[in-house]
């Protein structure tokens, strides 16, 4: 597998989603196949000895790379939401915004007391969603195998908000 | 392969969203790895030599089928998503609702003259977001190359909302 400068796929747009903000657009990366089958493959084989059954994805690019990993390494996929996505019996956690807060929701059912699950979003920033996250697979009685992120942003700092836990990123900002 | 009785992992919900309506909860079958694992590989072994470019998976549930077929199937994926969600500039397309109307979107640039996209999501109900996002496909001047759902409501005559493209769908509800 020659390496692919995934950065390159990676589209910065500023003031979005408002003024001050650069946002890293993901979906040149999820669209050139090559770069998107390098991306899984590589988190896939740096985690592939994790003892691991479950991948979360959060609400809505999270799925996309928990469902392409968990069908690499033979997993179950469960869905962490945002409020009043979800059919069945919830259990909530709230996050942080800049200004008030917001909520996750995951079935009651979902996770299992003991079952080892790997937590997948694109982005960690402040890690305030990845963290709520967490807590809604500790309330399940889960452990916490660890964080996949596609883009970590260093200067903020989120991993220090997901202690003690694994955090794997494959691309980080700004290095 | 053997044969799974993927019915099974769907929990049926009465009233939901909304009074009358049956949901069908598809968290059950992604979250089992030989359920999840089983239906990624049926639609992958019979479309494999569809002739295919790119996967549209539909805003949210639909990212994970898009996402874990284009893995397996080495193509890439493209977000069609609920608008103000998509951060460059986009298309829409329209659908109707019980009342009123509602819209999806699409990067401008995902989709060249030519490309052809298979487009996914869980559920063919009445036909309206799938056939928006196809208009989203052939604005760009891309083919349709077809259609996957993994559960197709069969009174509700979505597929004829589509025609004349193909259409795979895994489970098919009352049969």
């Amino acid at each position: 597998m020659s390496e692919i400068d995934l950065k390159s796929y990676i589209r910065d747009i500023p003031d979005y989603p408002k003024k001050g903000i650069l946002f890293h657009d993901i979906t040149p990366l999820i669209k050139n196949p090559r770069a998107f089958k390098y991306t899984i493959d590589k988190i896939g084989d740096q985690i592939s000895d994790v003892d691991l059954d479950y991948i979360v994805g959060i609400d809505a690019r999270g799925f996309i790379f928990a469902s392409a990993l968990s069908y690499k390494l033979d997993k179950g996929v469960i869905l962490v939401r945002k409020p009043g996505k979800l059919p069945f019996d919830t259990l909530e956690a709230s996050y942080e915004l800049e200004y008030g807060t917001d909520k996750l929701e995951m079935h009651k059912d979902e996770v299992s007391p003991g079952d080892k699950v790997l937590i997948a979003d694109d982005l960690l920033a402040t890690g305030g969603t990845a963290k709520a996250a967490g807590e809604l697979i500790e309330k399940s009685g889960g452990e916490i195998a660890g964080y996949y992120f596609l883009i970590e942003l260093t200067e903020l700092k989120g991993s220090d908000k997901l202690n003690p836990h694994n955090i794997w990123s494959t691309i980080k900002f700004p290095f």
